[in-house]
């Protein structure tokens, strides 16, 4: 099991310093959405050249031209790109097709999929790295949550790995991990703590364990 | 009725480059999804800068974080934002929710969305701007068009204008135009020919004559 830091409100400078305090704690450092459309694949690029180490996910939420999208991400330094669960097959195709010619791998978003179950079971035989169950930010507002969303892609994805993401903080890490989930992603839950280093250090020690 | 010209497959120097040739012609500048993610929302402010008398589309297509998103992408000049259609009702309410307070534009694509009609008709209920159909890069590579999807849309959308977008060219422009969207959006249909402004000047006259 696997530990992603996800970095969502901040800028470039901002972003390299929250890596730094936590670099060794985590496996896989997300540039998210927001600091995509912020600053674009130079956010991607910025993180990768200073800490080449991590993998680098950027989450471009792919909706249309996969396979141009996964290029651009590539070039950039990317490891990891994600599309979306509500995209077209043939844009998830694309993505993969092209994800594999650079080495890289897929991770499809299921965020406001409808009829998870069968949707997971057809983006599986699509060939993806990964499928992460989100409660976005409106769900989370909403009171969403994914842990009953992880049971349900479990239960029917035989080839990729399944992520989740959404609002986990250490005190529900523990109910996170005994679904066994291949990737954790925490947001919030490291970048608005007093100790981040600690508070990732504690769950990567959680995620190790399991 | 009203022209858009989308600018996907440029960097901002390109981008300025083209709108110069064609600003006269037109009356919506996009900056389309690929250009937001290798730039950033940069390029959204570099065209509202360089050309104020446009109007900016950011194509955002926005899944979660509908307030938040807005409010960047307003900071940075942009007039209208997309939401993607098969987003969270939760999402398309946040951004139309901030736009209004920016005194800013909401556009939703209704890219990839099953049940177009059902679909239409709730996020018109939901007081967007713009509805539009759009067949994306993906689906243009498998044939689709979106004329009759526009269609559709117009029989059931009573507060919102209506756009189309994907593949429009100079000679498929009197057949969308026919079917009577409030916005034309022409990408590759003026990018991708040799004689840009007389291509563009062509297009605003069958629109404006319409």
């Amino acid at each position: 099991m696997k530990l992603q830091l996800a970095l969502d409100l901040v800028n470039i400078p901002e972003a390299i310093k929250l890596v730094s305090e936590v670099e060794a704690y985590i496996d896989v450092v997300e540039i998210g959405t927001p600091v995509v459309i912020n600053e674009g694949l130079h956010a991607v690029k910025a993180i990768k050249d200073r800490f080449p180490a991590l993998q680098v996910l950027a989450d471009l939420k792919i909706m249309d031209a996969g396979g141009y999208e996964v290029m651009k991400a590539s070039e950039a330094g990317a490891d990891i790109i994600t599309v979306l669960g509500v995209s077209d097959d043939s844009t998830i195709s694309g993505a993969v097709e092209e994800a594999k010619k650079q080495g890289k791998q897929v991770m499809v978003d299921m965020i406001n999929v409808p009829n998870l179950e069968k949707r997971a079971r057809e983006i599986d035989a699509l060939g993806v790295d990964y499928i992460c169950v989100h409660a976005g930010y409106d769900h989370q507002a909403a009171g969403k949550n994914s842990f009953a969303e992880l049971k349900t892609i479990k239960s029917v994805v035989s080839k990729a790995k399944t992520a989740i993401a959404g609002g986990i903080k250490l005190d529900t890490i523990e109910e996170v991990i005994a679904a066994e989930p291949d990737l954790v992603i925490v947001g919030g839950g490291i970048t608005g703590v007093e100790d981040k280093p600690a508070v990732a250090a504690a769950m990567q020690r959680l995620v190790r364990g399991a």
